[in-house]
């Protein structure tokens, strides 16, 4: 499988811990769905920043932000082809755009791919050694 | 262009609203005056943690620390030169020791390099796909 | 050398000052002795949230999860065998465990690889200029 994520998601101060918890299951779920990703593979941080702390563009390649977004950062194992990659932006950004009453815009989502031997998940193993 | 960047900039609990805002500005503009990044392509994270929660070495490689620092962290696409990253971490030093008020000997700068299909700045998008 | 970390690490709030510096102190160690890091290489964020912020399953590949975890990711050049990386694991395990009184399947550890010329520790330089 190799496939562990781990997680980094930025919401505005406020959101409170429904909303939180929502937008990481949201999350996760369009990885399980649209990434091939093992349903009991969760690990992430839901941070909580004031929103001057949240910093995005008004407008880049014709996508207009608001001052109400969602940044995701998904660390994971390289691999993933382009269209599944097209598939989980998608599923990401519907997903959390619900969970947390944002628009779909305001979804930012960016990917750090890394090697399947750099995850330890617990008790000092090395989760996929080669 | 493909040249999205997503910035996480770390500071001292302390550092006010208007500091914070410089700061950003002062990396935005390195990336856009040193590694060709469009002037709208701002996605930043500004977080402040207690000083004790930045834990910096005394010195190394000849250059010594106060406890006063920023921490700056650049995921970007790959692919510049050594050169633009020269001159990017020698504008983003200059630019946030003078919008913060540190020495440029505390301005901690590293980057991640990514591949160009790995963002979605809004609405499920590949922000730049193949 | 070309070693540089970059070290994030994630408990929940509560944990007290001194358990942070351990903690740091123990990932540290972990690094210099079984990854080859110099000992003055260091440079750490140590961040607390709140318990619902840090979300991980409760059971994976065998290894179960209680509320109180550490997460700690480390940024470092590319490079190391996958040897080092076990070791480095385990003995990150090892220390943050005893450091802060959690178990040691609870502590989450992963890596991201970069690039030797993606540092810039102060005063605007290169620290490993190829």
């Amino acid at each position: 499988m190799q496939t562990m994520p781990f997680v980094r998601i930025t919401l505005a101060t406020g959101t409170d811990d429904g909303a939180c918890a929502r937008v990481g299951d949201a999350v996760h779920h369009a990885l399980v769905s649209a990434a091939n990703v093992p349903k009991d593979d969760l690990f992430q941080v839901v941070e909580l920043l004031p929103p001057a702390s949240l910093r995005v563009t008004p407008a880049y390649l014709g996508i207009d932000h608001s001052s109400d977004v969602a940044i995701v950062q998904v660390f994971l194992n390289a691999g993933r082809s382009v269209e599944v990659k097209k598939a989980l932006y998608a599923a990401i950004a519907e997903g959390v755009a619900a969970a947390a009453g944002l628009r779909r815009e305001d979804v930012v989502v960016s990917m750090v791919e890394v090697a399947k031997e750099n995850w330890s998940f617990g008790s000092g193993l090395m989760s996929y050694p080669p």
